[in-house]
This record gives structure tokens, C-alpha cells and sequence, in this order.
């Protein structure tokens, strides 16, 4: 395929020679671009084309590298990619894996961090502003920003902070009127009443923080986009230029199921059929989700609580169907968690889903305002787990985050009855906070119901009495565990299997009464073993005979490795396994 | 003592039947026990003087504990203990110790939460009201918080949310134009103009956000007071109370200067004079404090942030003497690390300090904006350790926390010349991220320079060789490590003293080569053992015949528990160690 003038701009020196006219033609064909990429590979697809015009005008009045930006969550940096020596990657469908989803300092001397978690760029640009002032340089540093990253306490700590400096300064607001879902909270509002009022609303936000404010009526015109940048293109004061741009612009489906096109699955641009079929199987965000809705149906005192990310954490059926009973709290996990212990302290049941990755945002919340006081709320984790994954997204480190807090409970269902017993008691008791790891995996059904009672602390289930050696397989590597014990069968050794079904804590009775036939313990869990489940078995039989050997994942970011790879490099084959359990026995 | 109005207010109700000459004598009694109270037992002073209005109105207006009253970081809420059922721990001098220097509902159905941290208030009162609203209750909802707390993200997410609830919620912003130290903030010149315009100015931040809005000029009359909660008592939708106090109101001292009397050690009332002699030897913060003002002198490029504590971190030095290389950011300890990051990444030095009770507040930017970039930000750590203190502000989580996140670098310093080789070498470095935990204990110096090199990772010292017993003495700890070192020498085993240095890993080859002569290796470490650095010695000698024993702090939060009972209670004394160490040798 070829782009009039697409195919000449090879560097950022060819995009500042082009006429405004070409400049407009480049826009067309770089969203061209991106949406041939994009419904091919699966991607961000709505946040990507509502930027290219304003990526184009940045590129046009600003000199990047010497001028920074950072993009945040950068999952909208594409354009910016494209327009920065990456071009091939997303024209050739051979390259198009080349490049990463995100920003990073790997890819391009134009790309400054890293980023993949939202609400960052404002505190990472002020930073870069810090050291540019320290030593003296004047380049412009540019935040970009959508409006839902805006309720993030961190974007606002950047922002409340970054309004101190006394140097050039400038944030760029990406407003599409959209979070992943709709948005929610006060902030909104404004927004709303500033997009009204073309930026002359009462109370503007952005100069209640000391910033000065410029308004931007079409952030996709290209145009108007110049002559703004243009004016605040060395400013020497932190300003705020709000834009108003169209979320998935460009591409009709895009602009009318916003939420949907924000994240795409590969698909078909004529027939708009997905190129990869989805399982009608069950899983088990459908099974939490039908569980949810039922309970709340059956008790208005359920409540569900999400942090903008209804699909990917199984809220997404008492969001439509039981508004009352449902909190978006929008990005704003740290909130979500004091919020929920609250309504745990006033009788309420709540439940609150997040992903791996994020509850990472919350930790202190977690420890302070939910664990120390103990009150009786329900935290669901989605997508815990060793994965392909690219390197901000990992689901490795909430163990370690969450199970080492006193007071919290933390469980590891291994198949959909015991998931659902957990799920049924975890709300139904009144005593602590509980946390559960959903399976990551394919649903395992036993079809034989597992009673909601998980009072008796730490205590282990033995599924399979043996000898010699014991498997402690946690939560979804129960099952590997089980095919590690079939295997040992044919050589000859009757394991024991175990399901801890407790990330939080050491059944000692149980580990004791190992230590008369048994000489080694295994543990298999699927999270990252510094500071994990593993350890606390390894320190229990520290000064006994019996030995033990933890597998799971090593401490390291790992970005997009296939999971095949990662397992062998962490000795997660059953044949890795048998390995060293035979050289732990000196077999 | 006797108090005219305060000796017949035994509880609400008697407040509620009280005139308003009386309530104003009342208050002047409140704030003399508190003066009283808390010269001699030390504590927050400033916070709690300028609440006593405050808190009489609201006890007065709405009827706790049904109409529920949430304090942020709760270190204000003295008066508000005085008047609900806890009056004589505060005027009876034997019974000072029997109440908590914060809320808790332990104490009385009147706390809510407990609550050590800032910027909370918002989002759990948040929850308390969405818990009401789905049991089709009506009570008042108020979020009682400081100036200084509304820098923090969590209370800005739970303002933006809180502006949704279409239900009575309340929250009192007392404004004492000061946080800790003085205020940092775009923020903070919105409250000023709106202390200027009493509550008029354009872009008032909490209507930007949605919230209804009053401001009541004098917080420290108790008469305007009552009449502007009043008004909002019972109200429908979310609303600010602006109220503008005295920081310190009643003691000249803590009027004048408010930030040393934000807390006070225990001091004489007449003389003034403290009643503890703080001993004018050397402290590690001292140190370090003297270490940096010297290094920012003479290289513009480093700089000095912290959030809100310049005085607990070690930095009031450099804050004092070099301006532009100092930045408070607030209480924003999110924004400090991304901030930071960013720093570092354009070429600055960076170092940033936190209490070990506070790095809580920011594992996701440690983990995204910091340790997945490797950006070479140098992160000081104080205050870790196990301790007597109260259990809102424990030092025992930052090793689990820091250390088990992929890229940190996290050292353990067990010297003064250690200390300052590490501060040295992790400036300079431009690598990797580095935390050091400053030693949490009085000062050991050896006299002979550590030379500033620790870009071999991982790598422990051994400082006595031996043999059977191996000891890794983790920071602070080495010393205890070297005292159990010498007891055992008395018993006949000559033990091999290890100083580890990192925290963050694992020196293989020394360990590997501890399996040649010993038979035990025993971890010491001044902080929780779950997750923490022990459990990785146990690992990795797992499957080995090497026995491992752990020393360190149980998975519990503790509460003022006295030091000297936590070291029996965790066998930290030499004795217990030796004896468990016997045990294991089987001797």
C-alpha cells in the first residue's frame, strides 16, 4: 500500500516541511494506518485514532527529543510512533510485532519511560521538568493525559505538585468524554461544563490548581490544534491545554461503541467478524459475574465495587442490571479499597474486583484503612498469574503484595465449586477481609459442591494421601500439581497432593504430620516466589529434615515472552519438575 | 482540678443541654486538658488545639454515634475523646496511657475507624454513607479532614467520587494553612484566595469537583460554627464545610510556631523546658542530613525531595540552606517516587525520603514509574524496624515491600561509614534504583571509611569467619548478630558473622560455600519475616542439608506493645536466639 504523503515523511524533519494541507492528508492516512494495524493485531484501537491529529500537531510545533513528552498510560502513543522512526511496524504486517503497545525508552530516543499503568505522566514529565531546571536547559516538557486518568490520585498529586513550578510547563488533556467505560465522579462534571462553555466555565479545575488554561474546541482539527500549541510552546509557567477530541474518531463503530472499541481482539475490516473465535465455554468471569448478580439480587445490601474496569473483572451484569448496588469509582483504586471497608463497617456486604496488576495501586489502603481494622470486605483478583504478558501488565506480584499484610485473608480456589463457596462465604462472614484469586485459567467443574465454610483458618485439604514426597500446588497450579503426581505414580512415588486453598498463611499441623513419611515438600504457585507462598513454607521447615523446593516465577519483569518459554525457564513443565524433585532425592 | 462546665459533661447529652455561655467556657476547659495533657505526655499539640471548637460544634449539632464523624490521620481528634466517655484519660494524669493517640473503635462506638495515615477520611466516610444509603438509612455522614491531607491522591479520589452519592455526606476541611511544615501545592493557593474572599473566589476547587459549599470564616467560634453545621445537617447531597482555624489556637507558642508544635515530646508548662534530655550524640539522621546539604552544595544536579516530613526523613537541611534543590511535593508520596523517576531519568540525582510507615503509600509508582524504567533515583528509608509503636505506624513492611520488586536495589547500611559509602555510591551510580534503609537505632561508627562501591550486587561480607553456625545479621541487626556471635563463642562454637548488605538478593556463592563446614544458618532482620529477606535463605537452601532459622517480626500489628516484650515475644534476645540455636544443633 502506498501514502501520498505518509511514505515521505521518514523523519520529524519531513513533518515540519509539509504544507497544512499534506499535514491533513498525513492525519487520514496515518489513522489508515492504524486501523489496518490495530483490527489485525488486536490493540488499544479507540484511544489510538483520537489522537492523531493532536500527536501530528505536537510533532509539528514541538522538537522532539530536546522537547519531551509523556504519554500516559501511553496506550494512545501509536501516531506518535509512527512519526518517530517506527513507521514500518505498523505498515508492514510482518514488522507489525516489533513494536510494543506502550511507550519505552527501548524502541526510540522519543519515547521517555515505560508506562503502562494510568494516571503517571503528569509526576513523570514534572520530574523530567525538576532536572531540566536543575541544570539548566529550557526544553518544553509535555504531559499528555486522557480525562479518565484524571481521577487517579496520582495524576492530581502531579498536578496539585507541578503547579509549584516556576518554568515551562504543559499538560495536554486528552478529553474523549471517556475512561475505559463512562466516567465517573465530580471532576466529570466540570469537564462537561468546561467542553459547554468552550473553556469559561465557573470553577475550572485546572485553574482552582494554579494552572493557567487554554481550550481547544476540536482536538481533532489539526488546525486549531497548531495555533494553541503554538501559543503555549514555551511558556515559562505550568498551563493546561484542554482539548475535547472524539474516541475511536475516524472509524464509525469506534466513535458509537466507545467502550467496546477501546480495546480491540483482532477482526475482519470488511466483514467485522473477530479473526480469532472466542469459546462459548464457561469461564470464570462468567461464573462470577452470574454469582454476583444473583447474590445482589437476593440482598440489596451487596454491593459491587469496580476501579473502571467493569469487562475484565466480572462486574460488568450487576453494572447493568443493579445500578444502585454498583460503584465506579473510576481510576481510583486506593479509594475503592477505604471506600469498601467502609461499607464493610456499616453492615454492608461489598465486593470489589480488580485486576493483578492493579491492586498493586492500593497497597497502603489495603493495610491501613481495610486490614487494620478488620472489617469484613471482599477484594476478587482477576488475571493473578505467569502469563505473555508485556512487562506493565504483569499478574505476578499480587501474593507477595497482599498476603504479607496482617489480618488479610487471601484464597486460592482451584475449580468453580470451590470459587464459588469461597466467593458465598467471603461475603457472607463478618469477621475480616478476604481476598480471593480467581483461577487464571480454563474452568475446572468437579460438579460436587464445596461448602462455603473457610472460618478454620489455614487449613490445608489433603486431596491425595501418599508418601515421600508432598505437592502443595496453590490455587490454579493445584492442577499441575495433580499431573506432576500422576507422573511420579509411573516412576514409582505415591505423592501426597495438597490444596492449600490459604495463600495466607502455614497449615503447621498438617506440615508436621508430613515430616514422618515424607522427605520432601514441593510447592507450586503461580506468582512470583520472592516473598510468596513457597518461602513460607521453605522457612517453616527451615531447621527440620524435610526438604523443600519452590517453583514459580523469578523476580524479573518479564515483557511479552510467551508463557511456553517462561515455563521452562522457571521449570514449570511437569518434566522440569519430576527433574528436580529426582535430584532433591538424589535419585 | 476542678472545671466548672467540663465536670458536668459526662456525655452528649449533657453537652446538647448546655448553654452557649457555657459551651464557650466548655471549650476553654477542653483546650486547657488538652494543654495539660499532652505537654506531659507528648503527642499532637497544634492539631488537636485547633479542633476544640470545631469538634464541640459538631457534638453539639449532630447526635454521634448515630451521625458518624470520621477523622483523617485522627491525630485531631483529642476533644472529641474528651467529650465521649474517655474525659478521664485526659485529666487524669494515671490514666493518660489508657487511651490511643488516634481513633479507634476499640475504644469507644464513637470511633469509626482506625486511623493513623492521612488523606482517608473522605473515602471511608464515602463507604460509611453508600453503606447506609443501600440499607435505607438516613444518618449524617461527616469526613472531618486537614488542609495539609487534601494534597494526598487518596482523599482527592475520594472527593471526586464522594461528588457523586445523591444522599447527605459531609465533609469539614479545617484549614490551618499548614500541613505538617508549611503547605505544597497548586491547591493551597485556591484555599488562600478562598480565605481571602471568605469561601467567594472564582474556581473554587470543591465546587470544580461538584460539591455544594460553605465557608465558615472563624473555626475557632464556636457560635458561627453551629450555625453553619446547621444548615448542612441532614442535608441531601454532598457538601463542604470550609472552616478556617488556628493551628496550635490557645498555647502562643504552638500559635507562633506551629510546625515544632505540630507534635511535642513531653515538656514542662512553666519552664518550657522538655522533660526528656534529648542527648546531643550523633543520629543517624544527623548523618544524613549533614551528608546531603554537603553533596547539594556542591553539585547543583542533586536534589532533595520528601513528602510533607521534612524533619523525620533527615532532609531539613538541605530545605533550609538550598531551595531549589529541595522539593516537598506534599503528602503525595505517589507523585514523589514518579516524580523522582522522572528526575533521575533526565540526568538529575535525585533522593527521596520516606518513614518506612509511608513508602506504603507508593508500591505501584516503586514498581511501574521507577524500578521497570532502572531510572537511578536514591530512595532513604527510615525509621524501619520493629519498635513499641502504635500500630497505625509500623516499620516492619517496607522489606517485603521494597524488596521483592524486580530492578530495586535495596541496602541494608550496619554503620555510619557504611551508611554514608552506600548514600555515596547510590548518588553516583547511574544504574539502577536504591533504597537504603537507615540503620533504626543509635549510631555505630568504626572509624574507618566504607569505600562507595556496591555495584557488585548481592555480594555479603563475611566479618568473622567460622564454622557449624553461620549468622546474617541484616542492618541494624548485625550488632545483635555479633552479640549472639560472642555468646556462642562462649559455649565452644565458633560462628561465622555474615553482614549481607543487600536486601534484595541473594549472595549464592557465599552461601554455597557455607555448606562445607556449618550446619545452621540463622537470619536476623529488624522487620516482619513473612516475605522479607530471611524466607530467602530458607529457599535457597530448601532442598539442602543446610537447617535455616529465621529471626525477625510475626505477621501482626502491634500496638504500642513496649520493645523489650516484642524481642521475647520473637525471640530477639541473645538468650532465646542461643536457645533456638541449641535446639536445632540438637545440643
Amino acid at each position: 500500500m502506498s501514502y501520498t504523503v505518509l511514505d515521505k515523511v521518514n523523519a520529524l524533519k519531513d513533518l515540519k516541511a509539509l504544507s497544512r494541507e499534506e499535514i491533513r492528508v498525513l492525519t487520514d492516512e496515518v489513522r489508515q494506518v492504524l486501523i489496518q494495524k490495530i483490527s489485525a493485531t488486536g490493540g488499544h484501537f479507540g484511544p489510538n485514532l483520537g489522537m492523531v491529529e493532536a500527536t501530528v500537531a505536537l510533532h509539528y510545533v514541538f522538537n522532539s527529543p530536546v522537547d519531551k513528552f509523556v504519554f500516559d498510560v501511553s496506550h494512545q502513543s501509536y501516531a506518535h510512533k509512527i512519526l518517530t522512526g517506527r513507521k514500518e511496524a505498523f505498515i508492514n504486517p510482518e514488522k507489525y510485532k516489533t513494536v510494543s503497545g506502550y511507550t519505552t525508552p527501548e524502541e526510540s530516543e522519543h519515547d521517555f519511560f515505560k508506562v503502562g499503568h494510568t494516571s503517571t505522566s503528569i509526576s513523570l514529565a514534572c520530574g523530567l521538568a525538576k532536572g531540566r531546571d536543575v541544570q539548566g536547559a529550557n526544553e518544553n516538557i509535555i504531559a499528555i493525559i486522557g480525562d479518565g486518568s484524571l481521577s487517579g490520585g496520582e495524576a492530581y498529586e502531579g498536578l496539585n505538585n507541578a503547579a509549584e513550578l516556576n518554568s515551562n510547563f504543559i499538560v495536554l488533556v486528552n478529553d474523549n468524554e471517556m475512561s475505559i467505560a463512562e466516567n465517573h465522579g465530580g471532576l466529570y462534571k466540570n469537564l462537561a461544563k468546561l467542553r459547554e462553555t468552550e473553556g469559561k466555565a465557573e470553577n475550572n479545575f485546572f485553574k482552582a490548581l494554579g494552572f493557567d488554561y487554554y481550550y481547544v474546541k476540536d482536538g481533532n482539527n489539526v488546525d486549531e490544534l497548531i495555533e494553541t500549541l503554538e501559543k503555549v510552546k514555551d511558556i515559562d509557567h505550568p498551563v493546561v491545554v484542554h482539548m475535547h477530541t472524539v474516541k475511536g474518531k475516524g472509524y464509525v463503530d469506534a466513535e458509537t461503541n466507545k467502550e467496546n472499541f477501546h480495546w480491540v481482539m483482532p477482526f475482519n475490516l470488511e466483514t467485522k467478524e473477530p479473526l480469532m473465535k472466542m469459546g462459548a465455554t464457561e469461564t470464570y468471569r462468567g461464573i462470577t459475574e452470574d454469582f454476583l448478580l444473583e447474590k445482589a439480587k437476593n440482598d440489596p445490601t451487596v454491593v459491587v465495587i469496580n476501579a473502571a474496569t467493569p469487562a475484565i473483572t466480572g462486574v460488568n451484569k450487576v453494572r447493568r442490571e443493579l445500578e444502585k448496588q454498583y460503584v465506579d469509582v473510576g481510576i481510583a483504586e486506593e479509594h475503592a479499597i477505604a471506600m469498601t471497608s467502609g461499607m464493610a463497617k456499616r453492615g454492608a456486604k461489598p465486593v470489589v474486583g480488580f485486576a493483578s496488576t492493579f491492586i498493586q495501586r492500593t497497597y497502603d489502603q489495603l493495610s491501613q484503612d481495610l486490614a487494620l481494622n478488620n472489617n469484613p470486605a471482599v477484594i476478587l483478583v482477576t488475571g493473578g498469574g505467569i502469563s505473555g504478558s508485556d512487562e506493565t501488565h504483569l499478574g505476578i506480584f499480587d501474593i507477595p503484595l497482599i498476603s504479607n499484610i496482617p489480618n488479610m485473608v487471601y484464597l486460592a480456589p482451584t475449580t468453580k465449586e470451590e470459587h464459588l463457596g469461597m466467593m458465598e462465604w467471603a461475603i457472607e462472614q463478618t469477621e475480616r477481609p478476604v481476598a480471593i484469586r480467581i483461577p487464571n485459567m480454563d474452568v475446572v467443574s468437579t460438579g460436587e459442591k464445596v461448602e462455603a465454610n473457610f472460618g478454620d483458618l489455614n487449613k490445608y485439604v489433603t486431596t491425595i494421601k501418599g508418601n515421600e514426597v508432598a505437592i502443595i500446588g496453590l490455587g490454579s497450579f493445584y492442577h499441575l500439581g495433580k499431573k506432576v503426581h500422576d507422573k511420579l505414580q509411573e516412576i514409582g512415588i505415591n505423592a501426597t497432593l495438597i490444596n492449600p486453598r490459604f495463600i495466607t498463611g502455614v497449615d503447621e499441623a498438617l506440615l508436621t504430620s508430613l515430616q514422618k513419611d515424607h522427605k520432601l515438600v514441593i510447592t507450586l504457585e503461580d506468582g512470583i516466589l520472592d516473598g510468596g507462598f513457597g518461602e513460607k513454607i521453605a522457612r517453616f521447615y527451615g531447621s527440620t529434615d524435610m526438604k523443600v523446593l519452590n517453583f514459580g516465577a523469578t523476580k524479573e519483569f518479564t515483557d511479552s515472552v510467551p508463557l511456553a518459554e517462561l515455563q521452562e525457564r522457571y521449570h514449570l513443565t511437569e518434566a522440569l519438575i519430576i527433574e528436580d524433585i529426582q535430584k532433591a532425592l538424589n535419585k
